[in-house]
């Protein structure tokens, strides 16, 4: 049926005229309170989300929050929310969170079993920030509640994409992708219109060496690699970002979250990291998403969807910043990027061996055993030698499991062998 | 309820393996033909709109063409569309159309009686796109059938914008913007999220005089004014592009299109024009519309709404173009800008006496009657002569005609007391 336009003006001028803010807080008001778990709470996109919630509480009721070491920071964050339950993934802080949630009204737990016990707790929107493969199971769990899951661990997607998706459609959950990339991807998708998307271009910053030589790249050090342009985030992620890896992982997880093939997936160059993503449709129009780098922005998307609230982020300011600027990757500089495209078209277990070999060849550069140019080499040397001894799709989170371990030995064996 | 991803990923494989404009045709193929008019074939608007259903013919039936003049077009596309009926609003050309159409099974019909006659035959889809005040009672009309409505004339919502949003609340009609800011404005407005709106910024090329001098701008010529560095377009247009006037009338749209207030919609400078509008929200994301500059792009999305279809556009390829810029207008250099600002915040009238006073000046300009700065010039006079008067927001059509005249007439004055 075609209906009148969807907005109703009265009403919205009723509550601009509170302010936007105001307005939106208004609007909520109605709404009962969410049960909401964190799953690394202590972790930068966990912090983040507490920011958030903090500043609303009457929104949320606070289930679980997990970490996995930090029992100090647990428990305070756990009080200040009025948690119903703190958890560690291991068990040897469990007596330091104990006596630190005394008599505070917050259950304390620690351990694996613990964990999954503490993910299946009833909740209504579950943030799933556990990085690594370790945030493989919990995150599988939250998403079999069937409820709202926001994503912000690349595993799931990148070592167990088919399973994890099945997985997603399986339970009907609503998974709301928390990279700020995948976020704009998801924000600029018209939902009318999915099978008219010709092609998804995610922004890339370049990071530290993108005017750099090949020849100069080569002799890049651990300090030029760690100095990232734009956002700041942890050193694994930055020196991805200095090789372009983090990009051809994005491209992975955009690949298993979205309604398009791998050919119809790219890279963009952007050095200014304002606008995040682009998809463009039959019709000619593309649309994109921008903000200032602030990962509160994706994660408040995530914790209103399917509304918005508002978020104490610096506002974009185009007549400020002045330009946008845009150019294609060089995937000659940056192998890690091809290497990564190659593996997302083969859609064969290809990207489980990419990520374990950039992990073990990432800690070799950070520990100084390689060089910056060595790290793509190695990737690719470790998935020639998978290749040749012959690997599958993974079906199971085992199977996942035991290619990943298979091709950080592979990696591990090969960095001796050169060194 | 919270429900899985909205899209399904295997049927879009399947889709997308034969090509993203044969996946949308083939998505199409299950529709009924859609029964369509359009006012004002014979324009641009108009003929873009032929040329896309020209090369789906399948999925439409054409139900009315009309045209102002020309017999002989309106006559050809009529034939070349298979229409159901041809009718001039100028009834001098009956003979002609008559002519031209005998014997091809279309009928043909002149005058304003005939014109309203053939809005009122039912269609699912009207294509408004006559120009000016003689735009006003055929829209209405079209909107009256609560059907949809692609809105290509400025003056219903500029000139009548209360009354004619009424008429569309009222018939339950579905508005679509085609102007490219405003569809852009659309599609980047999340539908869930309408009261988190902050701001819209409709972009602006900024004109030919973006870099001019006030006192260079003084002695521009009619040349210099026609000359639009990135759109090309009739004259008027291109003088209130010059002047920024249409950037303000667009703004006097936006306000009744959009669920937000006078205060929420400003300006950006983007000579480029790729980027028509940016919606930001509470959150702090910024959802934008871009394209390559080509009416069919925006049309496109109109006539396929809420679906999408394969438009024959140049695609952006934002590495090939390299670079985005935007500023803040300068309101000093383009008055008109702020006028119409004004105008759109007073709420009072003032836009149909300011859309009148603008038509009135640019065509002395045009006819080399004035010189450029005096065309804002003209257009403040005139407000400030009717605000003296007194005037009324017009509650009827006939109030709009009233009022229009007035302005008109007032502002003949005033250039003949000057000249």
């Amino acid at each position: 049926m075609i209906s009148g336009i969807a907005w109703d003006k009265t009403t919205e001028n009723e509550l601009t005229q509170m302010g936007t803010a105001a307005a939106v807080a208004t609007s909520a008001e109605t709404h009962t309170p969410r049960r909401i778990s964190i799953l690394g709470a202590t972790g930068s996109v966990g912090c983040s989300t507490l920011d958030l919630i903090g500043r609303d509480p009457e929104r949320y009721d606070v289930v679980a929050l997990t970490a996995h070491n930090n029992a100090e920071q647990l428990a305070r964050v756990a009080v200040e929310h009025n948690a119903e339950l703190a958890v560690l993934a291991n068990p040897d802080g469990y007596e330091d969170l104990k006596s630190a949630l005394a008599g505070t009204g917050t259950e304390a737990a620690a351990g694996p079993d613990a964990l999954i016990e503490a993910v299946e707790r009833s909740v209504d929107w579950t943030m799933a920030a556990i990085t690594g493969c370790a945030g493989l199971q919990p995150t599988l769990k939250a998403v079999e509640q069937g409820t709202c899951v926001a994503l912000a661990n690349k595993e799931c997607l990148v070592s167990a994409g088919d399973l994890f998706m099945k997985a997603v459609d399986r339970a009907g959950a609503q998974l709301l992708p928390v990279d700020s990339e995948h976020s704009a991807a998801y924000q600029a998708i018209d939902p009318g219109a999915s099978t008219a998307i010709e092609r998804i271009l995610l922004t890339a910053s370049g990071g530290p060496f993108r005017t750099w030589t090949a020849e100069k790249m080569a002799s890049a050090t651990l300090a030029d690699a760690l100095n990232h342009p734009t956002w700041s985030m942890g050193r694994k992620i930055t020196i991805d970002s200095a090789t372009l890896m983090n990009k051809g992982l994005e491209l992975i997880e955009a690949f298993h979250l979205f309604p398009v093939e791998a050919n119809q997936l790219d890279v963009v160059i952007h050095p200014q990291s304002i606008l995040h993503c682009l998809v463009e449709y039959a019709d000619g129009s593309v649309l994109a998403q921008m903000s200032s780098p602030d990962m509160r922005t994706p994660i408040a998307y995530s914790l209103a969807w399917p509304e918005r609230m508002w978020a104490p982020t610096e506002r974009l300011d185009l007549a400020k910043v002045g330009s946008l600027t845009f150019e294609a990757p060089d995937k000659d500089r940056f192998p890690a990027l091809r290497l990564a495209q190659d593996a997302m078209m083969a859609d064969n277990g290809t990207t489980t061996v990419l990520n374990a070999a950039n992990e073990i060849a990432v800690e070799a550069f950070l520990e100084g055993r390689i060089e910056f140019a060595r790290i793509a080499a190695l990737v690719a040397d470790t998935i020639d030698a998978a290749l040749r001894d012959g690997i599958a799709k993974p079906e199971t989170l085992a199977d996942v499991f035991a290619l990943d371990d298979l091709s950080r030995g592979l990696a591990r064996s090969l960095l001796s062998d050169k060194s």
